[in-house]
């Protein structure tokens, strides 16, 4: 593997180089040293990439199409329709347009759930990317469907192999009210016996709160408890409808839970997450994007950003979520469960790093780069993108880029002239 | 004055050019044209650019310098100090600073309150934007000084002629708990006579509202309307909390009321602009960064989306405030209270332009230009920036950049460095 020499750059307040070799950073030193290549660094900082905890990568396609609709007519008149016939094609340029969208806002890895899993690891593996996909698991109450898709999920696991390390399999059974008992306790046991990553939405509406009661006389977080579906494997998306109880359950099991503050507040799912209850219960709090059909972009600085407001204003508090703690969420808390190294970089550690353009006008003067990364920056303070010792972009270009949004738009087009024809 | 082709750009779905001359825009066709300088535009989008209806341009030096901390604390701590002995060439360069980051932005007006008001007026000048400046008018109930603020304003309504057209004098008595009555009332009718805006805050804080009954037995809306401040040319931040009577006073007389969700959010002043029930009122409502010392950056777009968050989730409503009517908060409404002409791009208005870069991933499939412009996109799309027929961004360059964020950094250096003296 190539090596990688990223020149006169500021690791933590100090200007040096990285040298990069076999996919780990291998020195941070002043040294001379020979490169297969060099990646200027002057002017920039160099921290680890983004993380994104949830997201539905291929979603891009939708994006913009059915804003401003109540969340039920926006599931019937535009994604579901949408769905029925979308293609494997149409899916690998949508998570191709994903994977273009993150690296250009500095995302490293993300966590994905949505169809046609070998269409978005094709993606991943080209773009470069590190992810962990999920099929969906969704089986609507029918044994008959939830068998075959845990074959589906099994053969998956199996296939996933033909991809670099940077792709991993997760089971990603949708929510408790789309997927049968006996199913969702497979998913435990599969993804403990394999120490994978089960990811699903959690607590997103009062609906499934109340659903959940009726049904199962008890909370959605108790419900996933008695199923033996708690563990720090656990990522949660949403989590907001919780009690005191729910709280600490997720706290003692050290679950991950995946805040999207942008895609709850435009569905007005209205509930809050409970970002210093969740913490100080010992949960471990991501940010995430959720898909661009309901954010609409994929940029965690920006969501950072929401997210540290929604809990000032939420908590009638200036001082909730400060910009350190806001900042952890997208690298130091939900690193580790990734298999990823957290917010240090260190000799040894995966040479994945990103740069940010200190000279922006947005990160001046240089009071405090957190803040400025909350704040003020978004996606396009970075600068260039290496994971894995690979430059992915390189002073904002990305190799194939007008291809890529050429040929999502016309997969977009089919998509959409397809339910078109249909409704006519 | 020079004439400049906008060649290859999408108006209202069209490819076309646009031919500007005289600071007009003489022709929007595909005729050939000579003119002194071409701009490319293929693959761009030409509207008119973003209006900021409220900010405090130099407080760009405070960005970052005490986020989280309570309202009342980072005034005492930080604003007031620093800006106790603030010099005018700091003033200058934090102008410059915001000036270079509303151009970047996209923003090619902005309406301030600040101290300084020649540091400021240069800055514009020398920058090329249109902006309406008001000094800051504060008198802490002492009539001398009122009497000295007046002859201040009235001084600088004179000498705001030496700028050029794009530079207008506003009158900004800052608030009505820190202008006594007659100033209120004199800033009125100086405003009334002459034609030009009155700018204040209005309605930020519960506090203020029980303040001013106990004061003056009415709500701050009602006493601006005893004092004759509510018209047309009245713009006010922030008005949050406010009464049904409020309501119907601020739309009777079509004030001009500049929205701040960002800074609004951080701050934590809690309640929520009224968006739906001012804009049936008849209020003019406009979209706003606030100083980049609570925001904490000078991004209408992002400010947007921020809004248009902030409606749906307060209101429990995904259809609160949707997309095309959140973009005419930016252009369409505030335009004619600053002399400008409105979101259509015609012949014979201003040539003030923005290209917007349609091939950016966040702006793609192309589903929807108000929808990607509201929720995907940031001030990152913005390519090109003209005002005034002069091209202030082309191609994200913008002329003397490194200069000015070298400045405004020593600037804010020697701001700080002064009170940490004093501390010390």
């Amino acid at each position: 593997m190539a090596s990688l020499l990223i020149r006169d750059v500021v690791v933590e307040g100090r200007r040096t180089n990285i040298f990069c070799e076999n996919g780990r950073i291998a020195a941070i030193d002043d040294l001379p040293r020979a490169a297969d290549s060099v990646l200027e660094g002057r002017g920039m900082l160099a921290m680890p990439p983004l993380i994104n905890s949830h997201t539905h990568s291929a979603m891009t396609l939708f994006r913009g199409n059915g804003d401003d609709l109540p969340l039920m007519e926006w599931l019937e008149t535009k994604v579901w329709p949408y769905e029925q016939g979308i293609t494997e094609e149409e899916v690998y340029w949508g998570a191709k347009l994903a994977c273009l969208e993150m690296v250009k806002n500095g995302i490293g890895f993300f966590n994905d759930m949505y169809w046609d899993f070998h269409a978005v690891a094709r993606a991943v593996e080209e773009t470069g990317l590190r992810a962990h996909l999920s099929a969906v698991f969704i089986d609507f109450g029918d044994a008959a469907r939830a068998k075959e898709q845990e074959r589906t999920n099994i053969r998956l696991f199996e296939e996933v192999r033909q991809y670099s390390d940077r792709i991993r399999f997760a089971v990603g059974p949708h929510a408790i009210y789309t997927v049968t008992e006996p199913a969702l306790r497979w998913a435990a046991e599969f993804t403990a016996e394999h120490d994978i990553i089960l990811h699903t939405h959690l607590s997103e509406t009062e609906q499934e709160v109340r659903d959940c009661h009726a049904q199962h006389g008890c909370s959605p977080v108790e419900y996933l408890h008695r199923l033996g579906m708690l563990s720090p494997r656990l990522v949660a998306a949403h989590t907001i409808w919780l009690s005191e109880e729910d709280i600490r359950l997720l706290g003692e099991h050290r679950v991950v839970c995946a805040h999207n503050p942008v895609s709850n507040m435009k569905l007005a799912v209205n509930g809050v997450y409970p970002y210093s209850k969740l913490k100080d219960a010992g949960a471990v709090t991501a940010i995430a994007t959720d898909g661009a059909g309901s954010n609409n972009n994929l940029d965690l600085l920006e969501e950072l950003k929401v997210a540290a407001l929604l809990q000032k204003f939420h908590n009638n508090d200036p001082t909730a979520l400060p910009a350190e703690e806001a900042l952890d969420m997208a690298i130091e808390n939900p690193a580790h469960v990734f298999g990823l190294s957290g917010k240090k970089l260190f000799v040894g550690r995966e040479a994945d790093i990103l740069l940010i353009d200190l000279g922006k006008p947005e990160m001046n003067p240089p009071h405090s780069l957190a803040s400025h990364l909350v704040y003020s920056a978004n996606g396009s303070v970075v600068d260039s993108l290496v994971v894995d010792g690979r430059v992915l972009m390189e002073h904002r270009v990305v190799e194939g880029e007008e291809e890529i949004v050429a040929k999502a738009n016309e997969a977009a087009g089919r998509m959409v002239a397809r339910v078109d024809e249909t409704v006519s």
